[in-house]
């Protein structure tokens, strides 16, 4: 049965593992498969398995690392190791991993016979603040992301910062992205703090990463069904997945990580709502430049910008043709569902190239 | 988001269509996708068009008619048909055809960019009874039945026995099978009613099978988890998936339609509760003959009864290894949740083809 309850509990630290072995010890599971990837088998796998404490047989599941896995060819691989190792409606999945594990894995454990239990465990910054909460599960269609899914949270959401310390620098920027994303859709006092941080380390981490899941959590139980508020969690987004996309299909393209493709999608929204919703002029300076500091500039031709426009119809948010954005009227202050004329869509990456 | 209530609104005939239209003006759509399978597109298509009354844009998709196509690979074609027809969240799918049709497209739209409604228009016997009734969604993996979907109800069912002037005599009889059953597990009155009739005309069906449609939904209505009384729908469903998996594969063997594998599966469990729960010698034998008279017997090998009793370790219904029978003590009386040792599953097939 579906669990669409507002949100899965989320635990930190050790406090995590202690609330994960209660669990299991009174949902006891027939057997538990932990899904990795070659990433999270290599670096996370034996420190979580020293944590974990259960009396139900273990199976490990190994998935290839890396977004161009997170497919339908992947979950039938998935179903089927399940259906050979004897997994039954009282197994468990526990997804060790970034965001493809545990969107991935959740819509595997949420289909195999009809939907079964399921525990995230993530970790990547971008996971921890963004994929592992909010019940959004799925995968990607050719190149459209997370077209095929269903909403079925997870039994409960470990976060464990240790995990960040094995994180390449750029999946930490690439998770970044979605904790700058809370600042600017929610709260300006938190926005100025993250700039203002000379650097992440590992103590204001764990504070942050407490801040951005609770604004995430709270928005959707506001709106669990993104009817109305839950859509401002795309904000940089509508651009963002189409360059992430336009990125993933171009290999003679440098790879985009996820929140490298929304860095640059917020700083094209925030153009455009200083455009159609007077987002003030000096404060689109400031997230462009904080934002074009820590990620960089990509490069665009005029034929990329084409492609990628001509992408975003596909987008999940779009309803009835039209490409729906998240603009800003200020920090803060976020509307939904607004219509963007493609010539401003064109301006804004002109003043992304030229800043 | 999942629509996990009870039961979707069943409506019959004429009447049907009426509601259908009405929700449809009151629910407009971005566009409307019919989904059929190569018989339906001939047979029911546009019976079914002349009825609908809609501003939407209208798309049909097809799949290939036939149980060994309700899979992962049909799924992706049709999710790739919507993605490139512009299918956004507000479009909808009307299934109109067998269970391959109503169960696929039922899991279809409910992975959809997470999501999108969905109508039921039954055109066989088997999915007006049971396929289309009750929100199980899904489709095979590999040779076990049904092992990845999710539960989501559609926005409701329509029947209209009309369909049926043009389904197949083995086809009629594959739904029966479900009729009998809901008889077998509830309704001894209802049961004697099914088997004295010496032929299925259409008014006698549209009696039976909105009595049948009301069975199976009181049935789901009070547990529509499946945590315990919902299970008794599974009454002669162990070794009937493993009979029609095992004929399914087996491309030398005669293909079996999927009530008439369960028609075997009944006498089957028929006989396993007269030895282990006292089921009346007298009724095994009125509902061994009875079904045998209708369905004719189906030729088990040794070696055949040995791989079916291999895959029931495969049902969906298992726990821990264990597998799970109804059985019943009288008609109307079912257990759930019995093990059966091995013994008297051979014998259950031993009988069969003496009787």
């Amino acid at each position: 049965m579906a669990n669409t309850s507002p949100g899965a509990p989320v635990f930190y630290g050790q406090d995590a593992y202690d609330n994960l072995n209660v669990y299991l010890t009174e949902n006891k599971a027939s057997q538990i498969f932990i899904l990795v990837d070659s990433n999270t088998h290599n670096y996370c796998l034996s420190a979580f398995m020293s944590k974990l404490h259960t009396d139900s047989p273990i199976e490990v599941i190994e998935i290839e690392a890396g977004e161009e896995n997170k497919n339908l060819d992947t979950c039938n691989q998935v179903w089927n190791a399940l259906s050979e190792l004897g997994a039954d409606r009282k197994s468990m999945i526990l997804n060790l991993g970034g965001g493809v594990v545990t969107d991935l894995g959740g819509f595997v454990a949420s289909c195999f016979k009809r939907g079964i239990s399921y525990i995230n465990i993530p970790t990547t910054l971008l996971a921890m603040v963004d994929a592992s909460v909010g019940g959004k599960t799925g995968v990607d269609l050719g190149n459209l992301k997370n077209q095929i899914g269903v909403i079925n949270n997870s039994q409960m959401v470990l976060i464990d910062s240790a995990f960040l310390n094995s994180l390449p620098a750029n999946e930490m920027r690439s998770g970044l992205a979605e904790i700058l994303k809370h600042g600017l859709i929610s709260d300006e006092g938190y926005w100025n703090k993250l700039i203002a941080l000379a650097d992440l380390n590992l103590e204001d981490l764990d504070e942050i990463i407490e801040e951005s899941v609770k604004i995430k959590a709270d928005i959707v139980a506001q709106d669990p069904e993104e009817k109305n508020l839950r859509k401002t969690l795309n904000y940089g987004h509508t651009l963002g997945h189409a360059i992430e996309s336009y990125f993933l299909t171009h290999t003679t393209k440098k790879s985009l990580l996820h929140g490298e493709a929304v860095a640059a999608g917020m700083v094209l929204a925030t153009y455009i709502s200083s455009t159609l919703k007077g987002f003030p002029q000096e404060k689109l300076k400031q997230v462009t430049s904080s934002i074009l500091n820590m990620y960089g500039k990509i490069e665009f031709s005029q034929g990329d910008i084409q492609e990628i426009i001509e992408l975003m119809k596909y987008d999940k948010k779009n309803e009835y043709g039209k490409i729906n954005f998240v603009l800003l009227e200020d920090i803060a202050k976020p509307h939904i569902d607004c219509l963007v004329p493609n010539e401003v869509i064109f301006d804004a990456f002109i003043f992304y190239r030229k800043f």
